[in-house]
């Protein structure tokens, strides 16, 4: 075999993957289709029983007066931005420096509605109430991400989100909580859904992380919020005749998952502790708080990548597709617990590691 | 009976319906999704052979460099006109005053990307080579739509336009087309697709009116072009990690109908004159240019509404599910032929004419 990306060809042949719930296929939406009778009516540009009944469901689930159905995060956290923005009249909010809206979404909620960001707290950890206080400058919202994706899903204590939920309502600043991974969470804080966003004035969560949907986020908060940021969806396009293929998938998937979360938090501990045992490997966070982690080498990229081709070669268990660089002198990927990590037999996880182990003992 | 609004109810419970092409429900997505396997990928992103091979079947066959799938034409055109205008380093577009973009889009091309707009010719009729010579504001876009929806779908004549695209070439001016219904108006014109498209620098087409898919959009140019149409498209929101559920609808449908339009456009022909022969009732267009057209009735909203009900109930022909007031004395509705129109006997779709010319003679 001399493929043009080994990684990820010995990862896509692997018998077992450790991350996510399966293939991205169109199988995703055609088994959330398969018992929904053809005769069901499409939605028409957010009104119809298939999304009115959705929103009902996520508003009660999460606690919130109204939730509106978004074909994509993106687009429902910039315009809750603006939402607030406008209702202060200060065009500038406040998040961490690696929160998507800083780095995946190309500059939208600055070129699009000519917000200022401020970055709270330093990329290697999660914001706390400290940098809230300290911050000089007039915002009309703060947005946390639970968890931190790119610093392996870290999060801040429950006490912590209290503080800063009870302060910025002192001074005036809405809450945004940025809950693309929301249920992933609630295992390690031991709370429901509606205490965490009990907290937040306007929440987002996404349903294919976690849940593993075809795409979508639920935006919700109150009424006069949620009215606005439909005004707002038609604004940017999102208002589509026909969002049920989204729909469908979010619900069926949510039914099928939003109780896994605590085995997938736990999986993630068992997974993050294997390759802690490990030479030259530690994970961020050591103790997982949510179903993910990032996997850190502390050897450069290539001789990484040749390692896991051959795990992935010699034990059949996909460890991942991909490894970004840190610097030359190490590398990391991500990993996702879902449905697949439970399919793994045990003694062919632990030989994995046990290989793995090996090899980057013999650098 | 007495439901809500027995207009609706009464086009329900027809057995033939004058327009589209059949109910918009979720077989629609599952009859694309068919003959599918399950095992092909999503796309993810904007990447991956789903995506990519459609956009570039769609380059070819408008006869574009390039072209880029969006999930919504609200999101492609405003994207259009920002990048014509960043680049002329001129906010400030043209259009026809009942544009898409200037009543059904909550003013987004203003309040997201701060655009002005001038509205070109009256309300009653297309624009004219002559109303773009005395236009005295500085623009860097012109966006025309072929066929002019919300006046029945008028056209200009092909010559026009010609002179349109010589005109604005010379001036500097970029011309846009709103192709919502694109593929609608080749029968009238009777020029292919390229023809058409070679006068415009950026174009959009939808998928769901005369195609009949499930949502979705296409917009083509130059390489540099939907390049940057590309990063607008990831800061609207619009970069969705799966837009395969319109995508394969889009493909299925478009091999589907896309060469039945003459039959639609003649469709619409022979029903404007059934019509056009009855008392107070007239079509705009007179003779239709496209598979669209208005229906006028010179009597009010509530006396017509009475007499569709009458139609619905006695001969089984859905006339129209809405009236719209024109004013206290006229009222109107639209068609769109589609597949449905064909399946109509021939003497049922007469009795009907009959007993609504002998309703509206009775009043």
């Amino acid at each position: 075999m001399n493929p043009a990306n080994p990684l990820l060809e010995t990862f896509r042949q692997s018998s077992y993957q450790l991350s996510n719930h399966g293939k991205r296929n169109v199988q995703v939406l055609k088994e959330a289709f398969e018992q929904i009778d053809g005769e069901v009516s499409s939605d028409m540009y957010g009104r119809g029983q298939i999304i009115e009944e959705f929103q009902e469901k996520m508003a009660a689930f999460l606690g919130k007066e109204q939730a509106v159905f978004f074909p994509s995060g993106t687009m429902a956290q910039q315009i809750s931005m603006r939402i607030w923005c406008d209702e202060k009249n200060i065009h500038q909010v406040a998040y961490h420096p690696l929160s998507h809206l800083e780095i995946h979404e190309q500059d939208g909620l600055k070129k699009l509605h000519n917000i200022k960001t401020i970055l709270l707290a330093d990329k290697t950890r999660v914001i706390e109430l400290e940098d809230i206080i300290k911050m000089k400058e007039d915002v009309a919202c703060i947005l946390l991400e639970l968890p931190q994706r790119e610093i392996g899903g870290q999060l801040p204590s429950f006490e912590t989100l209290e503080r800063i939920s009870e302060y910025c309502a002192e001074q005036g600043i809405k809450l945004h909580l940025d809950g693309a991974r929301l249920l992933e969470v609630l295992p390690y804080y031991q709370k429901t859904v509606t205490e965490v966003c009990a907290l937040f004035d306007s929440v987002y969560m996404s349903f294919y992380k976690g849940i593993g949907g075809v795409a979508g986020a639920i935006l919700a908060g109150e009424q006069g919020f949620i009215e606005q940021s439909k005004i707002w969806k038609t604004r940017h396009g999102g208002d589509l005749i026909s969002l049920y293929p989204y729909i469908i998938p979010a619900d069926y998937y949510f039914e099928k998952r939003s109780s896994k979360m605590y085995q997938y938090y736990e999986g993630a501990k068992e997974l993050a502790a294997l390759f802690n045992s490990c030479t030259g490997i530690s994970t961020l966070p050591l103790v997982p708080v949510s179903n993910m982690f990032h996997v850190h080498f502390l050897q450069p990229l290539e001789q990484v990548k040749t390692i896991l081709i051959e795990v992935q070669q010699q034990t059949g268990i996909g460890v991942s597709h991909y490894l970004k660089e840190l610097d030359e002198e190490s590398c990391s990927f991500e990993v996702n617990i879902g449905d697949q990590y439970e399919n793994i037999p045990k003694e062919l996880l632990f030989e994995a590691i046990k290989v793995l182990d090996e090899n980057m003992n013999s650098i």
